[in-house]
């Protein structure tokens, strides 16, 4: 029986039976902020590494995979979003992307952990780089609080780039939380929340999202799988919602033509990630595949 | 550091700096065969678990993944497949999907290690369920020899189930097998083949194939990418041509209308699974993109 030793980062899903490890050089950094424990690793093929409470958060290599699958698919659905939120996403990655948008006008990151943030411009300064733009805004607070705080329709984007729903997370998978969004956002307003894998999760948490957004008023929910190898599964998904309008039809010629740089992302891998594995057409019930053509 | 005991089975990919394990219960199974080592795992959370040279080959719990890719793109691509065969499949899986399909009169399966399927029919019971059906025909030997041999234009579709492109695989990856392909495939003829990690083989292996597939004569070449957790990266592929026709089209109505049940699989996966990462389009520049609409 294989046996890593020291050489290895392994993050343990004892509920699902399953391991994952990535080889690292040494640990850069370790510290308890007032919220979690955060570590920082050099691995051997992954670049840098970042880890909350034991459960991998991001590496360099592979992290475009997420960012872009949380920022443009909602960004492409809505008409013309000029002011976008992102609760959580303390590493940068997602408003990165969001501020690719020339016509977005002001976006704000609203990171419960400050040290995420400072850690990330330490040790990812590649997602970073737009921290300095002009329409970038930091709160570092409570989400929660800040979208109940919102002005009503003032918002046309919310992102929920958060950890998984358990610990300072759990309240931003709650249908109280879906209210207040449904509540901030603009009419033809997009929430998009990252929502785990499609593998382990379609029956419980996926459904539970779309269940919920559903009763806080949201009707049209899709969920779009995409790859994320560090993750459970290697396997993960996002899970959007439109204050009105179905959210399977988006600016297609606009994301075609965009005026940015992707490396996952296009218009093709957009309307392919609108198509759902049979398994979650079965369970989720949408009134999915009819809409689509 | 986390240290997995004894009650992990744990895959090192050592050149890739990552490691996957399963939680297992106990092993069920161990032989050399004449070919390779061959082990099966009952574990926690996946089902059974086969292992051949110490890689894992499929669990009971995500094989319909890989499988339906192998095998659905391709059939619904070919206009009416007869004639199908399979080199490798030894696990019987991809074999089971092909006669799903009501217009298939004869199917192959190629497998050089017969211990494969023997051990596939007492331990993965549900993937050998149509191993009786009449137009089932089994070879046990080289796949090499047996596509050389095959009669010129007399086959409708090659579906390639190998191992990595090491070891006894290794010449399936290769462009006097593929020539030999296009002389044994009738008109209207499709091949496909496991084409590993997009993340990781896109500029190597996957690369190859497209260029080798081209000098056989192969005009339109295309990589379908579909997650595989229990795969490097949890994320896999496989690569399709045409003798004549682009890939890219399908009979989307059969597809949707098929007469058989699936877990992955539908025309929209099938659709969405044609479009190609960003990076991926990048390297295979194809003609891609424009070709799809």
């Amino acid at each position: 029986m294989t046996v890593l030793n020291d050489g290895w980062f392994t993050e343990v899903f004892q509920d699902q039976g399953t391991a994952f490890s990535l080889q690292v050089k040494k640990k850069l950094h370790e510290e308890q902020t007032e919220f979690q424990k955060l570590e920082i690793w050099e691995t051997e093929t992954f670049g840098n590494l970042m880890v909350l409470d034991g459960c991998v958060m991001l590496t360099s290599r592979d992290n475009f995979l997420y960012h872009e699958m949380m920022t443009h698919p909602a960004l492409f659905t809505h008409r013309d979003p000029k002011k976008v939120v992102i609760v959580g996403g303390g590493d940068c990655g997602t408003l990165k992307e969001v501020l690719k948008h020339p016509g977005v006008e002001e976006a704000w990151q609203v990171e419960i952990d400050e040290r995420v943030t400072r850690l990330s411009e330490q040790y990812f300064p590649e997602l970073c780089e737009s921290n300095t733009d002009p329409r970038a805004n930091f709160f570092f607070g409570d989400g929660i609080q800040w979208i109940r705080d919102a002005v009503p329709e003032s918002l046309d984007v919310i992102i929920i780039d958060s950890t998984d729903p358990v610990g300072p997370a759990e309240g931003l998978f709650a249908l109280d939380f879906y209210r207040d969004c449904m509540i901030a956002l603009r009419e033809g307003g997009i929430i998009v929340q990252q929502s785990e894998s499609p593998l382990l999760h379609t029956n419980t948490i996926i459904k539970t999202i779309h269940d919920d957004m559903k009763k806080a008023g949201f009707d049209h929910v899709r969920t779009l799988p995409f790859p994320q190898p560090v993750y459970p599964t290697g396997w993960w998904s996002c899970t959007m919602a439109g204050k009105e309008k179905p959210v399977v039809y988006f600016r297609e010629e606009d994301a075609d033509q965009r005026p940015f740089v992707t490396r996952y992302y296009n218009a093709d891998i957009h309307r392919g990630a609108l198509a759902m594995p049979q398994f979650m057409v079965d369970v989720l019930e949408d009134e999915v595949m009819s809409s689509e053509r």
